[in-house]
């Protein structure tokens, strides 16, 4: 279809000046600040900056599943849930996240930022009392904010913080008390401690929200709430992403225990971002719950490997040893000295070949700038020795341009 | 993977009193008003209730577009494009749109919701301040919220309370005000008087946000806002959804005129949705595109011809012609009585084979519970008649129950 309309040059005139200098301003801004993404395009690179832990957004049994499904089921869901329906595909995908987690529910969403947002906006309002860990990620502070509860910050991964804001927040029976953390945070690649957590949690008649983003399939036993055997306990809901190790598109909220069907039907009515989205596409879940087949113990554990090589490798050059961050998962850091090193260095592997993230601000919890890789479980050992000899080389050079 | 742990029945005991309480009292609400939405699963009906309105998601070619794009460029996106860069997918999608609407850039998102959310989000802070027609998405509403600007509420569709609330927001100098409304309304189908909104903005150094979530490739011209000659005007933004005529899922932003750089590069720097969401999977990308091909004049000249048809059998029986709202585009609704007489008509529409969507509270702006109703192009005519036929019967028995 052609537009067809006479509406020409004349309305670029309309562009209110106010507006175009506050763009203008910001844009220099990021300028100045070595802030700024540039938009790049996706090149066939050594991967070691995205998501896909376990290779399977390539992987020829999870491209079938996802032509499959969407060959018996259509391109897209065409409408809500609540309005239309529910697909075989999201029945049989959230029975897949069920029998992988040892979790009792499961409700599909059209993304984890989305899944994040509705579990934190359902659970909220006024009454609710939020805690976040202060390194949760984008979709869980906007979901608090939009939830209506009163929030707090607790400082990262520090129990004993906690407790002293569950105590302050007094007795429990006048509140309804929310704790959100990550299973694995995203910049720094560090683990939360689940079980003292939920003990905390359940003391304190608080629910504990964990985001499974990076562990799902992608740490050890392929859930960090099942391997704190946490996986029945009633008081814990985790989210989930089906875009990073399950290799497709969409997020999910699993509930255990008694109460997992009162908490999902709770969810389906009150999340606006299940009401008011168009479900998850077959395509998406019918990879998703192929790639949760492919996930098994072998797998997870050649990541682990990978990750171990990775990190070894990296650490044994004392001037960088200290600057590593690596927790329990396929994520490490390595802190730079400045932005524009962090970009330079990630041009300078990009031109040799391999795909490092930068984060920069806003995308950083301290204001540090990273680089940030990923570890991946189909990667030979000795292609990964060389790219992170090559990563060391990088950034003494750029470090010291 | 199975799920290996110890921890048993005595989690559930740890599930909060006061939280349990909140929940029971909330669904116990819910059933008393006839609230309460039970999920059902999606059957081989008459669809009168998708917003599949070119019936593309089961067409062949979008459909073996979806699978090639998948098959080439991966199940998943893996990571969002600041991360890990533009896929070639996401490149065709956003010409595609360009070419299709007459508008100069676009920016693809993992849904119509954080499409939204994302472009809200990013002209929003300090010294802006938006104005929200009051019948606005969910999205746009939370959008808003998150945004850190001051939000202010327009009467639905009410130019003249708009040019108040502008005048009375004062000096452009001062503000960086933002207006936003839908082309079609999503609940009363109801259509934006575009053109006259687009010139007071101007008149007003306001942008204007239009979400075409209703209208792109399901009205008259593909675009309301380029059959508002305003394709190129660069103070009025486009959001759109790719999970509706476009048969995937997915969003997009559309800019148009001289700042449309200016303003894509801003929403790619600034948009928390953008930068902290994984990018859209490559198959709703491919679907969109093929989607966009097909939806020529001919297709949309037979969904408008369904329509009008549907809408001419319901209003031609007195008692329900006022209680029929229709506007431009393939949406119909009709006022019921009650919840109760909704639910009861559409479960015995479902009976007899046909798919509508009851909307209640909260999903209406004004707390009145409807039928609706969409016109597909694919529809034969006879059976559209039929349908209609059986809608009027059915709400007469029910309504009388």
């Amino acid at each position: 279809m052609a537009a067809s309309e006479d509406a020409g040059m004349s309305n670029d005139a309309q562009f209110p000046a106010v507006w175009q200098g506050w763009l203008q301003q910001r844009a220099q801004v990021r300028a100045k600040r070595n802030f700024r993404r540039a938009e790049t395009s996706r090149e066939d690179l050594l991967d070691l900056s995205s998501n896909d832990y376990l290779g399977l957004a390539q992987h020829p049994a999870v491209r079938a599943a996802a032509s499959r499904t969407l060959q018996a089921q259509g391109a897209g869901a065409s409408a809500s849930r609540v309005a239309t329906g529910t697909l075989a595909a999201h029945r049989d995908l959230e029975e897949a996240l069920c029998r992988y987690t040892g979790r009792a529910a499961a409700l599909a969403f059209s993304s984890g930022y989305t899944a994040n947002m509705g579990a934190l906006q359902a659970l909220g309002g006024p009454g609710s009392h939020i805690i976040l860990d202060e390194h949760a990620h984008a979709s869980l502070v906007d979901g608090a904010k939009l939830s209506g509860a009163s929030i707090e910050t607790a400082a990262h991964n520090d129990l004993h913080d906690l407790k002293l804001k569950l105590l302050a927040n007094g007795s429990s029976g006048r509140h309804r008390t929310l704790v959100v953390v990550e299973s694995l945070y995203s910049v720094l690649g560090d683990a939360a401690e689940l079980k003292p957590l939920a003990d905390l949690c359940a003391e304190h008649d608080a629910l504990l929200l964990v985001d499974e983003a990076h562990s799902l399939a992608a740490t050890t036993g392929g859930s960090a709430v099942a391997a704190a055997g946490l996986s029945a306990a009633s008081h814990v809901i985790v989210t989930a992403t089906l875009s990073k190790s399950l290799a497709a598109q969409g997020g999910a909220i699993l509930f255990g225990g008694s109460e997992a069907e009162l908490l999902r039907e709770h969810i389906i009515n009150t999340a606006r971002t299940f009401i008011f989205d168009t479900a998850l596409s077959p395509a998406a879940a019918g990879a998703a719950t192929a790639a949760l087949d492919l996930a098994d113990a072998q797998l997870l554990e050649r990541l682990r490997e990978n990750t171990d090589l990775l990190a070894r490798t990296l650490t044994s050059v004392p001037w960088l040893a200290d600057r590593v961050e690596h927790g329990a998962g396929p994520i490490l850091s390595i802190r730079m000295a400045t932005p524009a090193a962090a970009v330079r260095t990630a041009a300078a592997l990009r031109a040799a070949g391999i795909a490092v993230a930068v984060f920069r601000p806003p995308s950083v919890p301290d204001g540090i700038s990273r680089l940030r890789l990923t570890s991946h479980a189909q990667h030979e050992p000795a292609t990964l020795v060389e790219a992170a000899e090559r990563i060391i080389r990088c950034i003494e050079k750029e470090e010291k341009a």
